[in-house]
């Protein structure tokens, strides 16, 4: 909100040395804490959430901590003396001028003049956090933190002069009460019913109707014995008490009688519900727990499959992002780099919520020294890097750029030490080489992939060292990345093949193509066209290539496929693919599908009859795909500032949608004559392709290629072009 | 203890894959964590305990965090089927040979055979200890641990071979009951009377007779209002409500009326108790808190005042050894680097108590990445590598530098990197050069007491680098620390000054001699004979060198004055200078002492009439002076495997002491023409000086030069040697 200024207000804004535009008397203070701090916190407690068949099952990687102690600092000028009242999420001392206040004060004076304000907060549970009510005082980023305030006094008194001591600006989220401090944050939960419940095996059989999330309520219990409750994504795993992945078995006494709510919540659809003694209960419900998002993004067309695929995408997508994007409700519940970067992309296109994308790559980072590769996946780690620069890109955030650059450094000098001989990354003992779920896919050597999804990342590096005004290492990771895509062609190109191939063994390039380089290589723009075309069909378009089954590669094989247009194409498959879950009954899109699978199989996976995840973000591209590939929204210059739309409508009559931006919504309406716009951001170029001239009202058109069209599009305006396809 | 072995047990010695020699039912199980993580934690909660006036006052240096989620491994081949108990401090999940049981379980019965039992323990709170009781698995530091598995499982169930993952022996101190965990350990108390209680200013002023530490408790307390307790190490400061340092303030109600211990332990010999309101109580008394320590080290003499120096340094030794080897127990009851390697030292020649002097060392140098020196001071990070030598020269603890050397090496990497292009240590921004206290000693430049302490850090990093078997990094090490020692006298040694001057300033070497680098030189034994005579005379005996006035200096002046035979001038000044903070009615002794000063001034400093610790651990350093110079007891070979005996009475009619070893004590007693020595360990030497060829039964007198003669020493034997002075 912007606010006229006062007199006084352009007074003191002269006067100050602390720069602050528009004084405001009642200065909305947050909760404020280290960078990362709080997410890597509770990023713990919500990967240690998860149990497998009542065994507590964590995270097989390295888990970091808070700093638990920190010192918080703010510098003002105050024209008059200033009550503060102090909230800390632990034991605090508070300096004015290096004077330490004697106690534990809540509430201080701090005397007019320039002073600065140290506040010390100490707590090995919880994340040290901070809240101070004032006016210029309160609580916010421009505040700064250390973990080392090096501040030691000399015999005679002398305080140190602290030049040594690196602070940074205070990270906040949305935690705006003093009363409802960080540690205690929960997910919002909302009771739900039943849809219907069945007796089944001497139990009964409980359905919600979809794929949900939360805990389980038992109204009105009574009696004494257990209750043994077996969850299910699907009916037969809520029905196999031997094999169900999740369950609880609480003891009914007189203590816990009454309504009961079950403490850990899980992943289901189903929930078979199995008594002891002569336990009972009158009704089942459930408390839904969700994060609270707005559906900004929005898609709409003539074929009611394509629709119905977008709201199970969207479901699927919002099952997912909570505390932070995981990859599945049911398992892991963990935060997956590779997975997370598809949560990002998608959800640039659905809520456009950025503090779930900086929460979790804080969360997939950690802290130094880096040990392993993220989730100890070589490509995870890769995928880290390029999601970061997407950030920026959709986002424009440069501040969150400038605090995660020197973990990108560090993270990277991590990779960059592990180069073998020839400068490509080959998998050392610890690494994983993930790529995807696929039989038979070899990690041997130096796979093609990798070095692909390595000069990307230091393509990232280059692009985040320039914005934070790293020159030299701008120079230098650009180097690297020319140098290794150089190598990328000259070792992996094969004529014969006409693709890149998998993988270089003991020196010698094999000569199997998989889709995974291949697809990369046509959306990251290191083809040249006919390449790019070679690409296309000896590979994409090939069936004798080994097919994908993950949703999780369907991402960017179909990305790589829209990026060529072949909208059409593509609009098949998603109806094919994503259709096919729908027709097994999917209310949320799965880990792994393959329509070769019939029955029960469709939910077995490492080796257990119901291991696979029903409800899994990678699961939900269409929405990215639609937003990004069909509308054909996509920025261009960092946070919207300037973007295109290049709508494709792909075999649809119609379509309609929104894309989320920083700054509002880009607005797009297509059918067969009529393209109708309007955004509320940024400057944005529509082309499209019409076999006449177009026509359109207070815009000029701009003839760029046979039958290409482009016209300016400025924020707030609406525009209504007739063409013709 | 050694037990024979049955057949059963050579048979099983001989088939197990896993050693173990002795095949015991009831192995005695362990409490045991990742190694430095408890001390970290520990000390954490106690370096956070300190106030100052109410006001809590942690570290200003980077405290640390454990592992919150860590995973405890055992490899073991069992004859028969064990069951074992499982205790931890946190959730726990259990795997043997990979396979995850289900829940939580307290008992597992592990099947006969070779198997490899994983338990994962999370807790973000406390350290995520284990306790495993058993008979083979008994948990103990053969068990590994690791705070990343790295143990994934493909789609098919595969898991993979965790060949990335670094797993560390366990660590462990004496918690042995499985329903004692360590994050419940406090030190033990025991009540103590006041000595008097006096009505002073509307008060009363207790007195405990001396410097004690611990808990006031009020019995009978009754009525409504505040008590409040101002502290005082002396009589002044517990007067001084307005700057006493420390002091509690409680308020009475009927919920804390009757016996009423404070929360929070003090540093005091006095207190004065004012009380508001109508509260009343009966009697004081206090709870006396400490660590359990054996004083396994002796020293008696003619001379009852060096009896009291040396029983008043035993007991601030005492004082000061507690969670850990603190400074002062009023202030800063924080782990110094500089502060705890004379508390080793000290320690060697008192308690002889290993676990502590680890618990330090990891405490102090916490974890990965180093951003700072150790405390923030340049030369306690040196001080931090001579220690762990020191400790292993007399433990001869080599699992300890197994264990600490990877930490060595980065945080020798960290004081590499800090090098100005001299290759030279100077201090930059955020670095503490501090030496000693001592009124306008210069820090500027490059200071010739740091290059000295940089040398032998590298010299200890190639003694354990060779340790470890780290063969390339020891050359690396040793030619740092030779090109060091050479640049160390072409640039420092002023032939004029007969002396090493005090540092150089812009390229220029000033002329200042103080006596840091000077003594240092001496007993690191880098100076030649020419030189060392020069230094004594020029620097340690001229007094218009500026005096030392801390006993933590004056431990390393009178120590190279020791190495170089000066006993008699040593006695003198601990008479003069101990002696002289006992006549003013020292308790125990000081942080600093300067005889010029006069009344209250002598508690005085940082600016605060009671600023000063009275109480200090360098303050105890005639422990290590007559033990190590006086009686004459110094390991040659780590753990005492060697050691010399060379007594001299320095002055003293006779003396008599016991100096601590791994494997028991040695036993000295010397007059002027009996020398009588036993040792419970090791192949020791003892060398003497004697006027006439001495006499002894039993062993045979070697006689090394002019009236010096040497013995060999073997263990469980009496030796009494007839010698004239």
């Amino acid at each position: 909100m912007k606010i006229k200024l006062t007199m006084t207000a352009l007074f003191l804004a002269a006067f100050f040395t602390i720069g602050f535009a528009k004084p405001q008397p009642e200065k909305q203070a947050t909760w404020i804490w280290y960078p990362g701090d709080y997410d890597i916190w509770l990023g713990n407690k919500m990967q240690n959430r998860r149990t497998e068949r009542g065994a507590f099952f964590p995270p097989f990687w390295r888990l970091y901590s808070h700093y638990v102690l920190v010192d918080y600092m703010k510098k003002a000028d105050l024209p008059e003396a200033e009550e503060i009242e102090i909230y800390a999420e632990g034991p605090y001392n508070v300096k004015i001028d290096s004077k330490m206040l004697p106690g534990m004060p809540r509430k201080v004076t701090v005397p007019a003049g320039s002073h600065t304000i140290n506040i010390k907060v100490y707590s090995q549970e919880v994340v040290p956090a901070l809240y101070v009510k004032g006016s210029l005082l309160a609580s916010d980023s421009s505040w700064t933190v250390t973990y080392e305030d090096k501040e030691w006094i000399d015999a005679s008194g002398k305080v140190s002069d602290q030049s040594g001591t690196v602070r940074l600006n205070a990270s906040s989220w949305n935690f705006n009460d003093p009363l409802s401090p960080p540690s205690k944050f929960k997910l919002p939960v909302e009771p739900m019913a039943a849809v219907s419940i069945t007796k089944e095996n001497g139990g009964a059989l409980v359905d919600f109707g979809k794929e949900t999330f939360g805990f389980i309520k038992l109204h009105g219990v009574a009696g004494q014995g257990m209750v043994n409750l077996y969850y299910g994504e699907s009916r037969e795993e809520a029905l196999s008490l031997e094999f169900c992945e999740t369950l609880d078995r609480i003891e009914i006494t007189e203590e816990n009688a009454g309504d009961l709510t079950l403490d850990h919540s899980k992943a289901f659809r189903y929930v078979n519900i199995q008594t002891e003694g002569n336990v009972r209960y009158d009704s089942v419900s459930m408390l839904y727990e969700y994060l609270s998002l707005e559906y900004r993004g929005k898609f709409r067309c003539n074929d009611e499959q394509i629709n119905t695929i977008w709201d199970v995408a969207a479901y699927t997508m919002h099952l997912t992002s909570r505390e932070f994007f995981i990859d599945g409700i049911k398992r892991d519940r963990w935060v997956w780099s590779g997975d997370a970067n598809q949560s990002y992309l998608m959800n640039y296109y659905l809520f456009f919520d950025s503090p779930s994308v900086k929460r979790t790559i804080n969360l997939l980072r950690g802290k130094d020294p880096v040990s392993s590769h993220i989730n100890t996946i070589m490509d995870y780690s890769f995928y880290w890097f390029i999601s970061i620069y997407d950030y920026y890109l959709h986002s424009g955030d440069k501040a969150f750029i400038q605090e995660i650059y020197p973990k990108m450094k560090s993270m990277m000098d991590f990779c960059l030490g592990r180069r073998n001989q020839h400068g490509l990354m080959e998998g050392l003992p610890g690494d994983w080489v993930f790529i995807d779920w696929a039989d038979g896919l070899s990690k041997q050597g130096e796979v093609s992939f990798e070095q692909l999804l390595f000069a990307r990342s230091l393509e990232a590096m280059a692009l985040c060292a320039e914005i934070t005004g790293d020159l030299e290492s701008n120079k230098y990771y650009k180097e690297l990345a020319s140098d290794l895509k150089e190598k990328l062609f000259a070792i992996y190109w094969s004529d014969e093949k006409n693709a890149l191939v998998h993988s270089r063994v003991n020196g010698r390039p094999t000569s199997d193509v998989t889709r995974y380089a291949n697809m990369f290589a046509i959306f990251f723009d290191y083809l040249d066209n006919g390449k790019k075309q070679a690409v296309k069909e000896h590979v994409l378009l090939n069936d004798s290539v080994q097919r994908i089954t993950t949703p999780y590669m369907r991402f960017y094989e179909l990305e790589a496929l829209s990026a060529m247009g072949e909208q059409d194409y593509v609009l098949r498959e998603i109806k094919d693919y994503w259709g096919g879950m729908l027709d097994l009954g999917a209310t949320s899109f799965w880990e792994k599908y393959d329509p070769a699978e019939s029955g029960v199989e469709h939910y077995a996976m490492y080796g257990r009859p119901f291991g696979k995840s029903l409800c899994h973000a990678w699961g939900a591209s269409p929405i990215y795909l639609l937003g990004k590939y069909f509308l054909g929204v996509k920025p261009t210059a960092p946070g919207y500032r300037e973007y295109v739309i290049e709508p494709e409508l792909g075999g649809l009559e119609w379509m309609e949608g929104a894309v989320p931006t920083p700054e509002g919504d880009i607005r797009v309406f297509v059918n067969d004559r009529r393209i109708s716009v309007s955004a509320d951001t940024g400057l944005g170029i529509l082309r499209f392709k019409s076999r006449i001239k177009p026509s359109v009202k207070g815009a000029t058109i701009r003839s760029v290629g046979e039958r290409v069209y482009e016209i300016a599009i400025e924020k707030g305006k609406e525009y209504e072009i007739r063409y013709r396809r």
